[in-house]
């Protein structure tokens, strides 16, 4: 997958919700930053099949060959994720 | 909601996949760090009525009532997110 190529993808199509750096820019979105890589292809192709519906995502799955798909999850897959934890 | 109640809440049905601090423990579950209150609340109810499906978190999200969800959906929201976006 090329990850680079999934920038672009996320540029154009995921940003809006998501944002390019995997933050969420709105509630009803979650975060994508640093998720594995086989969770966000399940998830599009759970959007893209019908099997996961929601009103936003069901429509943008749509648009997404399969390749988009492997690209844009390799994407969101590289950023890297720290965390704080209240004590 | 009470956010110390939702993390005694995680230890008891969440941290084997999630993990107390929301980061996945396995590639086929999400993070659940810093997501919003809404979204885990949304998600949740929808796999406790079925809407949404997972082997896994259907039968989880039938052993949690309304107090619970509120509670661990504060916690992992209470978790601070921060990431690194390769060059």
């Amino acid at each position: 997958a090329d990850a680079k190529a999934g920038r672009a993808v996320a540029r154009a199509k995921c940003q809006v919700c998501h944002g390019i750096d995997g933050i969420a820019k709105m509630p009803v979105a979650p975060h994508l930053a640093g998720e594995s890589d086989i969770y966000l292809q399940t998830q599009l192709k759970a959007f893209r099949t019908g099997k996961r519906e929601n009103e936003m995502m069901s429509v943008v799955a749509k648009g997404l060959s399969d390749e988009d798909i492997s690209n844009v999850a390799a994407w969101y897959a590289s950023i890297e994720l720290s965390v704080k934890v209240p004590e």
